[in-house]
């Protein structure tokens, strides 16, 4: 086990089935946001599902456990992070399933067909560039602004990537809904479902996830709120449910 | 009091100051959408407001009642519907206050200067065309479908009446919410404030609020959840104080 771990590396438990995931808490660790996001999608047996800018791999691991996916393929810019999240897939024995290119997502076109995806994952940055000081060497920067790519690039690739009635699942601030919302027109995927995750009932939203389609139909569905504790400040029961959950079912 | 009623009418309670409007039952009554959105924008003593697609007058009735506005003029399109707000604002002495007009709101350049107005607020039509059979002339259709205006409409037109930084805030179906950032973001308002509001804290949201600016940067803020029952199936208590709220303070 020693081989496979870097300096200042861990292994994480997964809590599910004993998938574990690898990862850095001097660069990036996943959050709530990426468990939720690789939950969201209605991924079918068979599916080819794409995630951009993968980090860790930790949607893929668990798009791959959950989900009869056929393939899994992650994008990830950063070489150290693409080499962590292979690594990942390899302690998982889980390379038939799931392949990380460490590359930029926009060229994608040099690994997979067009019109070829079932679903899109992205968990982007969450910070635009209009007022940021970041160092742009700086992994922990490229995870969290704009840098690397925007949210143009990602929806953009994401319509010639995917399949007609392919989805794109993406998880993000609300503050951008209307960004994300004005640039899928732009490119032709058309908003399906929306959901946003509160802290609590009383609390404005922290995030939100957001399914469109690829020349799909005007019919937006808002869901019911997700929060994510209850009154007495511990997980929620869909928290809960949603780190147990199987969904190949 | 006989005069000022036609036949089915009746004079309903606001329950605030005393204030009262005239519905007809076999016509279109206000409802808590209504409500909301007279609620919803911030409006600072001296600001003129207009109220598109006004029905009743509910909407200037109650902002004149609760707020410092200088004038509030409410366009509505059916002559019956306008005769009725007229006597409703002639019944609660407010003609000082509130003009009623009616016309189509896209003939607004007939009685009010561009760029001139504070705020315009708007309940529109909830249904599109796309699949409706209904009745042209039947004033409820009138009210719930997009026959006299539509969406855009309604957006283009206010971008023109609307000071800079002037606000348009709409009440409408989640599901109208991508069309409405678009057609608003197409239009030049931006969209600022969006509000949801859900049956309860289970529910998916059935109405969603939304303010955007004339011209105003990109920043969105959404608030966090309206819920109009509690757990017991009562008003929730923001309901009940939005009911009784003075918002000229």
């Amino acid at each position: 086990m020693c081989n496979i771990l870097k300096q200042n590396e861990r292994i994480d438990d997964l809590q599910y089935r004993g998938y574990k995931i690898i990862q850095n808490p001097k660069e990036f660790c996943f959050g709530v946001d990426a468990v939720l996001l690789a939950n969201f999608p209605k991924v079918k047996k068979g599916d080819i599902v794409v995630d951009f800018g993968t980090g860790s791999g930790i949607i893929p691991i668990l798009i791959y456990a959950k989900t009869g996916a056929k393939e899994i393929i992650g994008f990830e810019i950063q070489g150290y992070m693409a080499d962590m999240a292979n690594r990942s897939v390899k302690l998982n024995n889980i390379t038939e399933g799931v392949r990380i290119i460490n590359d930029d997502l926009k060229n994608w076109k040099d690994y997979i067909l067009p019109s070829s995806c079932d679903i899109i994952t992205c968990n982007p940055p969450y910070k635009d560039m209009g007022t940021a000081i970041i160092n742009p060497k700086d992994s922990m920067a490229i995870a969290r602004h704009e840098i690397a790519c925007n949210l143009e690039d990602i929806i953009s690739n994401a319509s010639k990537l995917l399949k007609f009635n392919g989805k794109l699942c993406i998880v993000h601030r609300p503050q951008r809904l209307a960004d994300i919302f004005c640039l899928m027109r732009k490119y032709k995927i058309e908003p399906k479902r929306l959901r946003f995750v509160h802290p609590n009932t009383k609390k404005p939203p922290s995030m939100v996830l957001i399914e469109g389609a690829r020349s799909g139909s005007t019919e937006l569905r808002v869901s019911e709120p997700l929060f994510i504790y209850d009154e007495d400040g511990k997980y929620s029961k869909e928290i809960d449910d949603i780190y147990d959950r199987d969904l190949s079912i």
